[in-house]
């Protein structure tokens, strides 16, 4: 019994929330977060490197205890999850359990993935946002996976989107083509945060780099359908963790 | 035949863009914009109150004419367009007209208008934005003619949203009951700019005001589906008009 509920366990970072969805597709929305560990990436300027660099350990949790943890945090006042990593991913039977509960329990979901490993539950997502790392982060896209992802969720009913956060101009570019090459799905840019540890308020700054990121687009007349967007969750909250 | 035009033009109070759309469910979309005249409400805060306080006279313009205005002020470099008040629920055939001109194109389009007036053309916006405002305006809504409208979009297959501005506590309550009425349909809610003619920096005051409403929602156990946004545009550009 134990041996078989190890299998879907899934290693947890953190629970929070409700709060409020700071960007992308779902921006604004109220949801809680539950946040996996374990990443096949090290971005340069990852947010939430305390997910795979070893500083933190994770809680393996069976899904209905991860669901219990979710319950028991978000004290009922919410109707939406979001997946995040860490590449939540990495992680297979668990999550499909855990979706199974979740929608029993009338409440939807969503994900945020890098975009390197197809998951069958990602069919099962109610909203799923494909987020490919441009190249300030030190990561290489390999194109033969994303386009495997992107062909499988496609024709799903789910709301989906690709979403890529900008530093600079090479960032710019890349971005670019991979709108180009996938031009049906939702096309997301946003700001990049460059001092996602500091503690001082950078709320000019980032208002500032999202001006410039939105005049780019505005005066390309290349870039048709996208949107722009800032992290919210920043201008509001600074880099605290867990809101 | 100039009879014939007249019965389709369309009362216009400015064209721009594109831009980067600043609130609600298109918050980051970059599109054109178009502000017709004429408004059947007052609302004490109104931002825009030049399209029917009669400081400003409109052009009228041909749905023709409206596009090569759209496509030559945006230079090509959009593939949507937001239209928005005053009213445009006012206008009959000739936005009828202008939809048709601007899909022909292949452009998408979208409405924002209170719901106080159904026109047959809105099942062919792309998105629809219907925005009842709240007490602090000072109007009252006729929930008969608004039930008309949600119960008119409902099946359709396009986007489409509510959007309450709140200003005060009575502002939320009457979101709420909103959304209770029309759970069915996305529902967001917008932090109101208590200084839309001011030339200050208002951006702490608007963060915060942000902040107390997502707090608000957060921690409102009978809200769960809701999306909080603030205006962007103002976050980003103040006050300036055309933008």
């Amino acid at each position: 019994m134990n041996k078989l509920r190890t299998k879907s366990n899934i290693p947890i970072l953190e629970i929070f929330g409700p709060t409020i969805q700071g960007e992308g597709m779902m921006i604004g929305r109220k949801t809680m977060f539950m946040r996996t560990a374990g990443c096949d990436y090290s971005c340069s300027w990852c947010d939430s490197a305390f997910t795979w660099d070893g500083t933190e350990k994770p809680i393996m949790y069976s899904p209905d205890k991860a669901f219990e943890e979710i319950y028991k945090i978000g004290g009922g006042g919410f109707d939406h999850v979001t997946i995040t990593g860490g590449n939540p991913a990495l992680i297979g039977q668990g999550m499909s359990e855990l979706i199974d509960i979740l929608h029993s329990k009338g409440i939807s979901m969503g994900i945020e993935t890098q975009g390197t490993k197809y998951q069958d539950w990602f069919s099962k997502s109610d909203d799923i946002v494909i987020s490919p790392k441009p190249p300030s982060s030190g990561m290489v896209t390999d194109y033969t996976k994303l386009d495997f992802i992107i062909n499988n969720i496609q024709s799903n009913k789910q709301n989906k989107s690709l979403k890529v956060v900008i530093f600079n101009e090479e960032d710019y570019q890349y971005a670019k083509n991979l709108h180009f090459r996938y031009p049906n799905i939702e096309f997301y840019l946003s700001v990049g945060n460059l001092t996602p540890y500091s503690e001082e308020d950078h709320t000019a700054e980032l208002l500032r780099d999202l001006e410039k990121l939105c005049n780019k687009v505005i005066n390309d007349p290349s870039l048709k359908s996208v949107k722009v967007l800032p992290q919210l969750h920043t201008l509001l909250w600074g880099n605290k963790r867990k809101v």
